[in-house]
């Protein structure tokens, strides 16, 4: 059988989601869980491969398994033996072609800034800290600029034989009291793409970087050339969205 | 000079707001903080005595120095030596008069309950995670009839000399997605006041406890008859309110 989870984290203690030997990943947690709830080891795979840091209130995984457990009992077995900054939220059963990563439709991300001149001590690790005052009606018009299908590798921070043709749906900065929140939805994102959109905006809201310069940026197509990357952890996978909409309904209010 | 602070912590690793010797405290950290910046040792004086575990958003402290650092400076130099879970959000200097504890006119709390079938990471020891669904229009009741002036004795976990009557502004229970928030100012509360009052409330959203025991408990006038305590990290100091409104206008947005 094949299960789909929402996974939440915090980021904070990991190298990231993906699996590396030797250290601690949200992968490598997840897998060893599931071995201690069905005694399998399988692989999953993650619909967002998000950065050492970074955080996830909607990251997917998938995984075949022969549980024979009900559902909750086996969502609740996985958060008995996970550690308490990896929580799953919701477990379904989906189709055995179901791959939460290359059936994704497309990913939502939020980036959290305090911008303040205080820091917030429940936000520690968990939101950037900017003390100049952003100029929010420039960076959302440089969102704007965002939107739609570009050669996205200047906000590239490697890019291997990807095709850096990326499209994105929507973009917008908002303020909401102290905090500044950039949030993106995109089919999908180029490594440190989601950090370097935002800290090319920052240098938008902070007067440093003109509209124009920033349009350049997105046409200039060259690997790397919006060099600035804002720190991993105001980062949030917020949520993966699939075509068998009637399959997850609900799951995220769980 | 007389000065106040507008403080927010995690208070997860800490024996409470109020100072004890060897043991670390919100109070015992402020204190060590600035006698680093102004080389002074101060007893700083707190508006309300957070339990150990529980946190706060808006802690006000107060406490003379003679510093002459201009306040923005001093701020930034206390957080600067301050631990990461705790945060000086504002500072204003007030009359020598000014007492966070005495000058207080209410107090307001929160208690956050994630009302869910799954844990939570990201607000792991930031709530109570309660499974079971919450008849929040039950505790809306029971909050209710919280309100006005009281005997609370039947809430408070010692008494010792106190006078054990209280006056509650307003108390509210309402679901926010997958939270259930207890909201409540009075003037001043008895230790364990919230959290008393808090459980009890729960009791009566899983049905538990009827409105009429409910009442009852209200009314009774024994010490510590609300025998049930909800844990303390879903709990949150708020905001404390005082007479001179113009003095702290606006310290809460920065």
């Amino acid at each position: 059988m094949k299960f789909a989870l929402l996974v939440e984290y915090d980021g904070t203690r990991y190298f990231g989601f993906q699996y590396q030997t030797g250290v601690p990943t949200i992968q490598g947690e997840l897998e060893k869980a599931i071995k201690k709830v069905t005694g399998e080891m399988v692989r999953i795979k993650g619909a967002g491969r998000t950065d050492a840091g970074a955080h996830a209130k909607g990251q997917v995984v998938s995984f075949e398994s022969e549980t024979s457990l009900p559902l909750a009992n086996f969502v609740r077995a996985l958060n008995f033996y996970l550690p308490r900054d990896i929580a799953v939220r919701a477990g379904r059963e989906v189709p055995s072609d179901f791959d939460a990563r290359r059936s994704a439709l497309s990913r939502e991300y939020r980036y959290v800034i305090l911008n303040s001149p205080t820091p917030s001590s429940l936000l520690y690790r968990r939101a950037l800290l900017l003390s100049k005052r952003l100029d929010v009606e420039r960076m959302s018009q440089g969102a704007k600029m965002l939107v739609g299908e570009h050669n996205f590798a200047p906000f590239a921070g490697s890019l291997g034989c990807r095709n850096p043709r990326r499209r994105i749906l929507w973009a917008e900065v908002n303020r909401k009291g102290k905090l500044v929140l950039f949030d993106v939805e995109a089919d999908s994102f180029l490594p440190q793409q989601v950090r370097r959109m935002t800290a090319a905006l920052i240098r938008l809201g902070l007067g440093k970087l003109a509209l124009e310069e920033f349009q350049e940026l997105i046409d200039c197509g060259k690997v790397g050339a919006a060099r600035w990357v804002a720190p991993p952890y105001g980062l949030y996978l917020t949520r993966v969205n699939y075509p068998n909409l009637e399959l997850f309904a609900g799951w995220e209010n769980s």
